[in-house]
Formats: structure tokens, sequence, C-alpha cells
């Protein structure tokens, strides 16, 4: 049924491609990392938002006449949801799209709008999965596998195609992995059309399905997965994906929810782009020096921008605590008048921007005339907190 | 000494330009406005995050080798800062720039990292100017002015080289208006290289200097202005933009500052782009039929991204507001056991998802038996809101 992966059929896949996909443009990023020549594949920029549309299309485009008139089938809350939606209203083919009825109101509405039929499954994500079987068994539906699949692999490996013509004498990819299914196709094209450009894999720290797999040297399941990269967050392998990391990925790092949350705001305020947590991931372990890239030319594949913005603005939050840009003090005042006007006039002495204020009278545990002050503060670095905490502690003023 | 602004200086700006800036891509983007064909010009993606690098840089490359010896002065607190900054390190030019000292920590940062000098100077941005002045002829540096300079406007117009060549047979081009140095340009440019195509003007609200001006048929001077575009917030436009707008720009709209916060959402949902205000206009003007572009083929040009993080979650949260995809319901509650349940269950049967709950006792003015709840929801639309906002009527609540 499903061809073989070849270099040839990542060809035939771009040719495919060339008026559906958008050819993403690659930009350089200076700042990320000074010591390294780094760029940014554009990914986010794509249609839908992620690369997945060109997987997703390309193993549409090679069903038969037969299968294509039954339609297709696929369970996605994600971004695999907004591709094969996408990919199937463009090639004219019915696709029905399984999700567990906790997804986020945002992506169910943007799966939708491609004109995907959507099933909402009482349960988790394996509960949609089980259901979208049952759904491919009783009306004929093809199943478009997430990643695990030589066509839908065919169609990600596009990407390298591009990378290799945008950036021809490139030393590195670093590429997220979820399923495996985007870093399999770009290693496997990448290495053929140049051995020796380096293929590094990043996985989120919650969610080490793929790097474990490869350490054990056998696939592994994880028992839970927890990371703010939902799009990667991805208990098993595929045998499919697992096979070609194996061959061509040259390692797998790790990296955790803050650092992605850095990376996630770098991008923003470096580089105008929104990337998901999931397309932030090589961004993240290039600035954390998760793999040594002194020197070289390397490119990050940011696979996504699909970010629900509610989750973004926690991101920012948290992305500013991490950079030293903002900054919470808790403050024990004595319950007089003239408290709240010293530790103003302190923190506008030391060039500190209020954002937030919360005083709380004798609350539980403290003496009854106590009060604490909490303070949230815009801050230039962890130097310039440290300054202002000096400043106030210097003043006889308790912090804790 | 200044040149005067010919199509042919636009080429040769083009030309200098050539290995300093990026040539932003255009990405199509059929959702924010159904019925036209629009296009966005990422100018954002632009190095330093904004197309004034184009002008200061192109001007720069004009100097005298003894103007460039002694340096150059400018005044900003914003991207023709960042633009000089870079322009002056590409070209091994001094730089300094004059900065009101209120200006925010994170663009003074930005600026000071292209290798700039910079002078805080004490009050707001009309003493900074003042002081670069000072500066100018005390030092004999030469000021770059953001806007009313024939080679400055020559570098912007290079922007509609690169979009006649990018989209050839376009109708529409939407520009924002601050001073009026980057629609002079393009529009000067593409009206020559095609007299059909439309040239639109957007301001702020709070900001219509150029709109006011070319309305009364002079230059007008307001005396106060007030938007979250930052960049386009001048009271003021120059004697040279303010005649070729007059000749050139077809139409001058304005959207309000709600306006603009929903079309930064959009871009950033839909588009995986981070606009600042000032970038957004063209696109909240099409979003909110300013223009009418049925069946046109026409591109915004996104002129800029750098928005401060801490306004971009405000415009995040107003934007949500805006569009139906969150809500606040104050509730007035009996004082009594169950009455959080009550609210919970009815909200969450209706699918709206509990972001946040504010809960106060016996506030002023309330019944002392009384209390009141603020709820905070994720809704889908604002017929959902309609709908949970009935439930809660129909089960005897009271909302105000």
């Amino acid at each position: 049924m499903s061809s073989k992966l070849t270099l040839d059929n990542i060809y035939k896949a771009s040719y495919v491609l060339k008026n559906v996909v958008r050819k993403t443009g690659v930009i350089y990023a200076p700042k990320l990392k000074p010591d390294t020549e780094l760029y940014l594949k554009t990914e986010n920029l794509q249609v839908t938002g992620s690369f997945k549309v060109r997987g997703a299309y390309y193993k549409m485009s090679q069903l038969t006449d037969e299968e294509k008139a039954k339609g297709v089938i696929a369970c996605s809350a994600g971004n695999h949801a907004q591709g094969v939606a996408l990919a199937a209203q463009k090639n004219g083919i019915k696709a029905t799209i399984c999700l567990p009825d906790g997804a986020p109101i945002s992506k169910i509405e943007a799966t939708k709008s491609y004109g995907a039929e959507i099933c909402l499954v009482n349960g988790v994500y394996d509960d949609a999965y089980k259901k979208a079987l049952e759904l491919r068994d009783e009306k004929g539906y093809t199943f478009i596998h997430p990643f695990n699949d030589p066509d839908v692999i065919a169609g990600q490996g596009t990407i390298a195609l591009e990378l290799y013509e945008q950036i021809p004498d490139l030393d590195a990819v670093i590429v997220p992995i979820g399923g495996g299914g985007l870093i399999s196709g770009v290693a496997f094209a990448i290495k053929q059309l140049n051995p020796n450009v380096k293929v590094y894999g990043v996985q989120a720290a919650g969610a080490p399905s793929m790097k474990n797999s490869l350490a054990d040297g056998k696939i592994e399941t994880l028992s839970s997965v927890k990371t703010i990269a939902d799009g990667i967050a991805v208990k098993e392998p595929g045998d499919l994906t697992y096979d070609i990391c194996s061959k061509y990925v040259d390692e797998v790092v790790t990296v955790t929810d803050d650092e992605i949350s850095a990376a996630i705001l770098a991008l923003m305020e470096q580089h105008k782009l929104v990337a998901e947590g999931a397309g932030a991931v090589p961004v993240a372990a290039v600035m954390f020096d998760k793999i040594d890239l002194k020197g070289k030319k390397a490119v990050c594949v940011v696979s996504g921008g699909n970010i629900d913005v509610t989750i973004l603005s926690r991101v920012i939050a948290r992305g500013l605590l991490m950079s030293g840009r903002s900054c919470h003090f808790n403050i024990e005042l004595v319950d007089k008048p003239g408290q709240l006007l010293k530790v103003s006039k302190i923190i506008s002495e030391c060039g500190g921007n209020v954002t937030a204020v919360y005083h709380e009278h004798a609350p539980e545990g403290s003496d009854v005339n106590g009060c604490y002050l909490t303070v949230t503060l815009e801050t230039r670095n962890f130097e310039h907190i440290h300054t202002i905490k000096k400043a106030l502690t210097d003043a006889g003023l308790k912090l804790f």
C-alpha cells in the first residue's frame, strides 16, 4: 500500500507541493547565538501555521481515485488536523477529524474553517484515536497518520530540499522531534545531499520518547508526557521514524519548559515571529548550549506557530521573569502610614517600573499587625533586580 | 545639500541597500478579508524590526567623507533610533541618539546593541529633539531626519520596487502614515511605475496629522497625540512629505486603538507575525472596512514589529474581548453556601472555560449580606457569550 521512502519521492513531493505550500523564508538570526551563524527556517509562516500540510497533502495526492472518493480520517487536536483539513480541501477530498472533546476552542474552530468535518470524542487523545480507527473500518476512509508513513515523511522532507538551496554550505540542521516525521524526512534527504551536514533533534524534557528509544536501542513508550510544547508531546515514536532516526540523526537533546518559554519570547522580541512550543525547541537548544555549534552555519527549523494566545501571554510573563526583565518582591511591612510611600520611593529612585501591587493585611500565619506587600516590576536585567533588592534591604525592609 | 527625490534615486537606493536590508517576503492573507486578494509585505521581519533602516542607511551612504568622519545624530525612542544605529554601524559612522529619559528600557537596550551612543535627555521628545540639534551645531554631526528628507524617502521607496516585482498586477497599496516618509517613498515610486495602483494611507484616530493637513490644504499641527501606535504618533507632517502625499496619495483613513488591537491579534493568530501598532494600522483599515477593496488585489505594508511585549500582553487581552473570545461577568450573589457551585455548573454546561474568578464580600455600596463575583471566561464568539448570559439569568442570577 505505502510506497518506500526515497530521495526521488521527496523530489516528487516537492514538485507536487509547488503550488500548494509556501517555500518559507530563511531569516538570519545573529542575536540569538552570537558565536554561531544561525538561521531560522520559518515554517511557522507556512499555510495553516505549520509544516504538517506538506506531508498531509503529498500523502493525499498519492491516494487512488477510489480512496480519494471515500475520504480520509485523522486524529489530532493540533497542526496535523489543520494540515489534513486544508490538504483535503485542496484535493477535493472529504476529511473527518476526530478530536478529544476537551480540545481548545481555537484549534477546533481553525480546523472547521478549512472545511473538515469534526468528530468530538468523549475522553482523551487515545479515545479519539480509537474512534478514528473505528470510523476508518466502518466507512472505508483512509487513515492519515501524523508521522509514521513514508509519504507523509517524504512531504516533510521537502523542507530539506529548500534548505539545501537556500543555504548551500550549511553545517547543521536542528529539528524538533515529536513522533519523528519531520526530522525523518529532513535527515533522510539532507544526508543524501550532503552527508557532512549534522542533524540534531530536540525534544521537550517532559516528552523524551525518541531520545530514550534511541538510547535504549528499541522503541520505548512513556507512561505520561508533560510539556508546553503540545505539538511534540508524543509518548512513542513510530517504527519507521525510529529506524530512520537511528540511521540518520546525529544526536537528540532535550530542553525544559522554561527554556522553551525563553526561546518563544526571544523569537517574538528579536525576530517578530510567533512560534509554538514545538517550533521553538530548536532555538531553545541553541540558546541554552545543548549543542556545540560554535563557528558553525546552522539552521533551526521553526516548525510551527499555532500557539494559543492565552498561553502566549503566560509564556511572555514567564520569559520576562526568566531573563530578569520583570520580578516580584514580597515585602513585610509594619502596619502604619507611609510604608507604601517608602517602598515606592526606593524603587522609583532605582529606575524600576512598577506594574502591579498587591497589599494584604494580616494574612494567615503573620503578626495581626503585620501586612505583606507584593510588588511586580519591570527591570533591565538581573543586576538591576539585585540593586533594587539591596536598596530595599538597606532601608530596613524585610524581603522574603 | 539634499538631493531631489527621483525614481532614479530610488533605483539607486535599491542597489545600495542590496546587501544591507532584507528583501522582505509577501504573504498571502486570505482570512483577514475574504472578499479581497490580500497580501502582507512583512517589513516587521526587516533587520531592526522595521523599514526605517532602508532610509537611514541610504541617507548615510550619500554623505560626504567629511560628514561621515564627523558622525551623525538622531532623535527617536523607536524604530528610527535602531535604523540609524544599525545603518551607522554598517557604514562605519559614529552615531549618537538622543532619547527622552522616560523611553522604554527595551528600546534603549536595543539601540545600544547596535553600537550607538545614547544621550538620555531629561524631559519629553521635544526636549530630546532640541538637545540633538544643539549637539549637531556643537559637534558638526549630520542630523538624520526620520522622514522629511529626500534621501530618507528614497530609501523607504525601495519597498515599492520590491512590491512591483513581487505582485506585478497589484491594484492597491495600504501604508501607515506617521510623518509620511514611508508613504511618500512608496507612493512616489509606485505611481511612476503604474499610475493605476491606488495608494491609501492609514493613521491612528488619535494622531491624524496628515489626514487633517491634506483635508485643510495646508500643514496642520496637532496639540497632542494619543494612540497605542507610538510609531506613528506624530504631531505634524514634514513640508516635503506633505507635498508628496498631496500629489500621490489617493486617500487617508483612520483607525481606532481597539481596531489596531484586533489587527495585531489577527496578525499573530492567523499569520504568526508580531506587528507593532503602527505596522498593524493598514490591516486594521482593511479588516474594518475603511477602504473599499472588494475583488481587488491589495497589499498592506506591515511596517514594523517593535512592540513592547508587556504592551502585547495587554493588546492580546483587549483583542480577545473585542472578538468575543473572552468576557467578564459581574454577578450579584446571595451570601450563602453553594452560590459559586451554581454559577460554575451553568458556565461549565455551556462550554465556557473559566480563567479567573474574583469574589468580593459586601463591597462598598452593596447590601452587607451581598457579595459580587467577577468571572473571566474563554468563549467561542459573541453568540456563545449571549448563550451563557441567558443561562445565568434564567437561573435567577443577577448580572450587572
